[in-house]
């Protein structure tokens, strides 16, 4: 059985904590330089916890799930031997690992994730590289044993869906966040528009391309809506900013479609 | 029981023919001037249908499902007499309906609609107003057999629901869109975003607020990734300028947290 070490303790480390003490494989170690957060993941999944860099354990596989720019300079505390090293991270090269590691390799689960969530796996696309086919042939067993969906990505094709999630994940959660901004600052229960979001991507993701299924007045190019919202946002001129230039897209799009 | 007409033939009259078809009130009819698409809702809901103005006919509620601009002007087509007229825009203020219309009201529903998606209305919020008493419960009646989510707002308040609408839905879907056209610009299947759609949006409903659980570089304020990703967005200096706009004001939004 192979021996798999998660470095870090953070949402993604969790999250993949989990799902690989649920796998065939041994998850042997939480190292964590935060001991606190690193000692309740440990406990919940009931394996051991390390913060020193002198204990940490012997492992096939060590996964680096810290922030991006933690990656190089952590990855250069360890002698890793001939085991695996991969990062978890959509927008940091492969050979941003320490050179000395041997068997380098990327780990992208292309999936927002939350502290205390829990999160089914088995869906999620997993992308995978190595700087050798032994360390891709480790990874792509591991992704295998949590997932159905597996790639093989290089960092150049990883970063294209970095930058395809930011929009669809962190933007897109943004515009729900400025809906109950403006509801709240209006005296209104930001609970109410609720139902609206839930329909907005059950539809987006019923249909083919979410383009297909856009509506309000900017797809329209109703100017004349358009005009009263953004003088009702004369005190945020940053959102007036933001609804201009978003209106404007939509509609572009649209008339190419 | 009160008899309903619905005039219009789009998504929204699409939507309230179905529910007040299956309700305890009676649909007498749609008039449509798009002869076909009111077939169609008709024949699903079996009703009469008419594009005929000399046609339209007899009943205590007429809710007029009709683009916002189509408003004033269709409602003085007909002489309505004694029955309640509401609008369903959420942008278009009671005044805008004809002013020999004696009993005028707007009747909003807080959702998106689409051709052919079948849409479960009870937890829609239904905003009602009216010029009258006579209205308002007239209304406040006919959104009570659809919903349980009724209220009561004015045109003020109706627009404001709508511009926060236009953020959590429009603009929602939007970034959904974008991102699926990067992948498909990048020769990536466009379903691969699904599931982390699905759990952004998921996370965010779960969540007192969609600002409490934002991720992402924009809200670690990673510029090293941010830089990348807008460096990479070149041959589209729209998208660049909306990665920017929206990046500072997840950033300026958070640190206000």
């Amino acid at each position: 059985m192979k021996r798999v070490v998660i470095i870090g303790s953070g949402n993604v480390a969790e999250a993949l904590a989990k799902a690989i003490g649920a796998s065939r494989y041994e998850l042997v170690q939480i190292y964590a330089r935060n001991r606190e957060r690193g000692q309740a993941i440990a406990r919940a999944v009931r394996c051991a916890c390390a913060d020193d860099p002198k204990r940490i354990a012997e492992a096939d596989i060590y996964l680096m799930a810290v922030s991006d720019r933690a990656v190089p300079k952590l990855s250069e505390s360890f002698d890793f031997g001939d085991a695996v090293v991969a990062h978890t991270a959509g927008s940091v090269a492969l050979g941003e690992l320490a050179p000395r590691i041997r068997n380098k390799g990327v780990f992208y689960p292309l999936q927002t994730f939350t502290a205390g969530r829990s999160l089914e796996l088995s869906d999620v696309p997993l992308f995978i590289e190595g700087n050798n086919d032994f360390t891709v042939d480790a990874l792509a067993g591991l992704a295998g044993a949590l997932s159905t969906r597996v790639r093989i990505a290089d960092s150049r094709q990883r970063m294209r869906l970095h930058l395809a999630a930011v929009f669809a994940c962190n933007f897109a959660n943004h515009m729900f966040a400025v809906g109950q901004q403006l509801l709240q600052e209006y005296g209104l229960p930001a609970d109410l528009i609720k139902p609206l979001i839930r329909e907005t991507v059950a539809k987006a993701l019923d249909s083919p391309s979410a383009a297909a299924v856009q509506t309000g007045p900017a797809r329209r190019n109703d100017y004349r809506t358009r005009h009263k919202h953004i003088e009702m946002l004369h005190n945020h001129p940053e959102l007036q900013n933001l609804y201009k230039n978003i209106s404007l897209n939509i509609w572009e799009t649209s008339k190419k479609i």
